[in-house]
């Protein structure tokens, strides 16, 4: 394999393909990017940045058509185009065949009931109409989660059901309905695979909720019991083995109050729940990704120290280029890590960069959160 | 502070630049470099890459009056350009007046011999002739080491004159004779000072020769007794007090059979006996050179793992656009760091990127570093 003749690129040019770029760039990896402006983050360190429209099928036909190795940072691309791309040879990861699966909610948790993986019970629906008609006729209780089986993510496309008036929420479409399950704690592991059929997983990470049930702060290697994090394992390493994948893929986990480990949903690439592997892991996760596409022996992912990983949101009242409040007194810190993916532009709640906390004590660590979250604020000049 | 509204650059854009890079994109600082061709290694992740000459006085002074702040990667930049930024209100680091210092070995251990910093005997002498006639005076005994004043770095510049046929090989030129020493160990310690005054010095790094007595790796931390670390600390701290400059200096010891520590040489920003803390420090050399340009709080120095740092030359009888051969089997190995700078060219001995290997075993570092030597070449297509 000569690196710098590889033939390798990227639908993407957010944060994730930036800190791919790390590692790229490390390697002297030719990496390729494609995403609509070089002024997004992975313009700053790609080698080659090509503008265009990763959902554009004319786009990714062009940029993928010079490529060996196609990967992706984010799942809402052109999957006509990876299809296409795939039966010229182009070695497409994940596979359109996942990748279309892994889209659509229904499809994910058949995928899931098939193959015998623990989920959430669901049900799919057509439109809104068939849910009211199925709580009136009672073959469907309330409490439920309803999720939409297009391109949502971050909360986007799922709508809580718990009373009667919050039907009239409910989101149009296509979308499936799932029981709502008591949570213990909520968790997820980050899993790589090569071509070679190579499995390794990163130690469980925890995400940390506030007293307003938001998403505070996550925590690798989660604080839960030996049997859970074995059965975490087993879980992840099967759902990779099925799926059958290059590269990354993130599974999410809900541990319930009866102690059931359910597949909640898969990222099939860089994920936030391993963003802390930059600074704690012998191999960081975006190294692991390009490992597994690249069909290399994937990364020994042992954590050198616990770590908290806080994502910093644009601040709600504010929409522009973006100024970070704050940065001096946070780096004051010892072992913190601040990530500014240099968006250029701040929208409410948008993820503009995160902070990694790591230390031996998870007091002190949450501590050093606590004081970021009041110190660090993304605003508008 | 606004991050993103510093105006600071560097001169320079080779492989210490590139690896600045890596910190001021992850934190969305916009450094500008200054290097002859983009194609060199910081071409890649540079915030703005400036075309021109660091020795070029009228280039460095368009690049530097721009700027708020104005850093280093190499010292062989135009000097006078640096005194002028400086009156004109740049803050330079280093000063002007410590890089003139540093660039000159004999006002270098002037200046160790005037603060009582510990140093090699020397004495300075205008050219070869005054030490012929020295020799023969008997003013001047055998074997000692002929170091020119100028621009030598590398080994270039230096001169073992152990016989008197040795002498026909002496430099020409302005230089100084040092005594020689017997080493028990070649060491470095890497320490970083900020504006306000902070100090922080990494461990001490060892430099493992072959049995050519060629530099074969440097390992981290050293392995000396406790009082010689201690005194290494202490004058590594003694020295950048001394010099005061903000960012790093790396400071390269000889601790001699007499259990003496002697200051051999120092270089005022990132070094060859950092590299190691890319991976295994909690704070890397280059983000702590950053910290010390910014003024903002030294990171924390601690050590997480032992490791050791290989250097990776262009074979002796390759010139031209490199290729890199072995690369897959070196990336096999666990904790193991491939660093490829992407030189545009490599020519025989010329460092063409580094290899780190983590470990808890020496033992087993060792033979990693063993393999990897016979394994990883640098040759031409």
């Amino acid at each position: 394999m000569k690196m710098e003749e590889i033939r390798i690129g990227i639908l993407g040019g957010g944060q994730l393909g930036k800190m791919l770029n790390y590692t790229a760039n490390q390697w002297n990896l030719p990496l390729a990017l494609l995403d609509q402006q070089p002024e997004f983050p992975a313009g700053v360190n790609s080698w080659k940045f090509t503008t265009g429209d990763f959902k554009n099928y004319e786009d990714v036909m062009a940029f993928g058509g010079h490529l060996d190795i196609l990967g992706i940072e984010i799942e809402h691309v052109n999957l006509q185009a990876l299809y296409d791309l795939e039966a010229q040879g182009t070695k497409v990861h994940p596979r359109p065949a996942v990748l279309e699966i892994i889209k659509d909610k229904y499809l994910q948790n058949q995928f899931y009931r098939k193959h015998k993986l623990p989920t959430v019970a669901f049900d799919r629906y057509d439109n809104a109409e068939e849910i009211k008609t199925a709580v009136s006729n009672g073959t469907l209780v309330l409490p439920f989660v309803q999720k939409t089986r297009g391109e949502g993510y971050d909360g986007r496309g799922v709508q809580m059901v718990n009373q009667p008036e919050d039907l009239d929420k409910l989101l149009q479409g296509p979308s499936i309905v799932e029981g709502k399950v008591k949570i213990k704690k909520e968790l997820a592991v980050v899993t790589a695979r090569n071509e070679a059929g190579d499995i390794q997983c990163y130690d469980p990470v925890e995400m940390v909720f506030n007293d307003q049930n938001m998403l505070d702060f996550l925590y690798a290697p989660a604080t839960i019991p030996e049997k859970i994090h074995d059965q975490l394992m087993n879980i992840a390493h099967d759902t990779m083995q099925k799926y059958a994948i290059s590269g990354l893929m993130a599974i999410e986990f809900f541990w319930t109050t009866d102690d059931e480990i359910l597949i909640n949903e898969v990222a099939p690439r860089p994920h936030n729940s391993g963003h802390h592997t930059l600074e704690n892991a012998v191999t960081n996760q975006f190294e692991q990704h390009l490992r597994g596409l690249l069909n290399l022996p994937l990364g020994d992912t042992k954590l050198l120290q616990p770590a908290a990983m806080l994502n910093i949101l644009g601040e709600p009242d504010y929409t522009g280029i973006p100024v970070y409040h704050g940065m001096e007194d946070v780096l004051a810190l010892d072992n913190v890590h601040i990530h500014i993916y240099g968006k250029p532009e701040t929208r409410p709640y948008r993820k503009m960069g995160h902070v990694t906390v790591c230390g031996t004590d998870r007091i002190e660590i949450e501590d050093k959160i606590e004081y970021i979250k009041k110190t660090l604020k993304v605003i508008t000049s």
